[in-house]
C-alpha cells in the first residue's frame, strides 16, 4: 500500500504515461512480480456490467437505483470511467466515475465511488486525475461537481475549491 | 409591469396551461388588446441565432465566448429555453437558459440570463419555472446548479436550497 500511495503522489504524471491517451483502455500500474501479479487499469467503455457496478455503489451503501434508469444515465454521459482490479483471467470492478457535459465548457462530475477494500490506497485520487485529464484533453475548461460534506476535502487536494467567488451549490426540492 | 408581477406569482401554474406541453413553443401571456399587442413566448428550438444570443449575453456583461463552442454546446444540451417576446411580425430574443443532463437523473442548469430591459417584471422567475416543468415532465429529478453569490436569492425564491446538507460546489482550477 505504501508502494502504491507513493506511486500515486503525482498520480496525473504516474497514470501509465507509456499507453495511448485516447484508447478506451489504460493500464494504472502493474504490482508483483510472479504468479500473484495484479493490475490496475482504467476503462472508458459505456458497456459495464450494470449488476457489477450495483454491487460497487451498494458497498458504500448508496441506494438502489433502475437498472433501465442506471443505463439511460451511461449512454448520455460525457464520460464514463471505471477502475479494474485485474488479477490473471480475473477482473474486479474497484471504482467508477462519470461526467455529463456540454461537450464544450462545462463538465460535472458525478457518482465518484472507490470500493471500500480499495479505499485509502490512493485509487481515489488517480481515478480523479484519469478523469481530469481526460476531460481537459476534449478542451473542458470547467470542470466542476457536487461535494458531500464528508469529501470536500477529498476533492480539495485534487485541486477543486469549494464555493469559489460565493458560488453556491443548489438542489431545487419540490415544494 | 405591475401586471405582469402579479401574473407570474404562481408562474408555474401561469404558464400557458392551454398550449401543448412537448411542443417546441409556447406562449407565455399576450398584453395590450390593441395594435401594440406584444406576446413573451418561450421556445425549445435549438436553433436560435448565435449573434443575437451573443448580443443578449453581452448586454448583461458576460464576456464573449467563440460561438463554434457556443453552437456545440447548445447542440449537447439537454434542454435549451429562448424567451422572445414578439409584436406583431418582430421577435427579440430576452431570454435564456440550459441544462446539461444525463438524461436519467440529474439536470444542471447554465447561462440564465434576462435582458436588462426586461428584468425586474417576472420574467426570470417564468423562465425559470418553465425550465423545472420541461425538467419535470422528462422525470428528471435532481435539477441543479451553481449560482453566482448575487443570485443566490433568486434562486432560493424559486425552490432552490444552498449547500444542502453542507453539499458544497467544486470547481477545478489547473496547479
Ligand atoms: C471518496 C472516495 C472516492 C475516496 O477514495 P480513496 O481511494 O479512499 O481516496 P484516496 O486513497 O485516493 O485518497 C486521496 C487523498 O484524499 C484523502 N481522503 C480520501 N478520502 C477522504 C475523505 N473522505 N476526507 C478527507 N480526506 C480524504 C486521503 O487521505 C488521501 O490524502 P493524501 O493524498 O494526503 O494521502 C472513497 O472514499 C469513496 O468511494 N467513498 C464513498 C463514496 C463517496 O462518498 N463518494 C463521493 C460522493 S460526492
Ligand atoms: C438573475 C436574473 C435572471 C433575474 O431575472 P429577472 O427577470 O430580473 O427576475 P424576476 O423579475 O423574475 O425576479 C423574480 C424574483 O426574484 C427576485 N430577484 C431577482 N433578481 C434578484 C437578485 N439578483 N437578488 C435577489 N432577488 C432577486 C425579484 O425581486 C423577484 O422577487 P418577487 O418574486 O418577490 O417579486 C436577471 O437579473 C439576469 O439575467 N441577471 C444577469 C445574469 C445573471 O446573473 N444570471 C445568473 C447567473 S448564475
Amino acid at each position: 500500500m505504501a508502494f502504491w500511495k507513493s506511486l500515486f503522489n503525482n498520480s496525473a504524471n504516474a497514470i501509465a504515461p507509456s499507453s495511448k491517451t485516447q484508447s478506451e483502455e489504460e493500464t494504472l500500474l502493474k504490482t508483483g512480480e510472479t504468479k500473484q501479479e495484479s493490475k490496475i487499469l482504467f476503462s472508458t467503455t459505456r458497456s459495464i456490467d450494470l449488476y457489477e457496478l450495483e454491487e460497487l455503489c451498494d458497498a458504500v451503501g448508496w441506494s438502489r437505483r433502475p437498472l433501465r434508469k442506471v443505463r439511460k444515465a451511461m449512454q448520455h454521459s460525457f464520460l464514463v470511467v471505471s477502475m479494474w482490479e485485474e488479477r490473471g483471467a480475473n477482473r474486479r470492478l474497484i471504482g467508477f466515475a462519470r461526467a455529463t457535459s456540454d461537450h464544450a465548457f462545462n463538465a460535472t462530475i458525478w457518482d465518484v465511488v472507490v470500493h471500500p477494500k480499495a479505499q485509502g490506497k490512493g485509487l481515489g485520487k488517480a481515478l480523479m486525475n484519469y478523469m481530469i485529464k481526460r476531460l481537459r484533453q476534449e478542451d473542458i475548461s470547467n470542470i466542476t461537481l457536487f461535494a458531500d460534506a464528508g469529501v470536500v476535502e477529498f476533492y480539495n487536494r485534487l485541486g477543486f475549491v469549494p464555493d469559489p467567488e460565493g458560488i453556491k451549490a443548489m438542489f431545487w426540492y419540490p415544494e
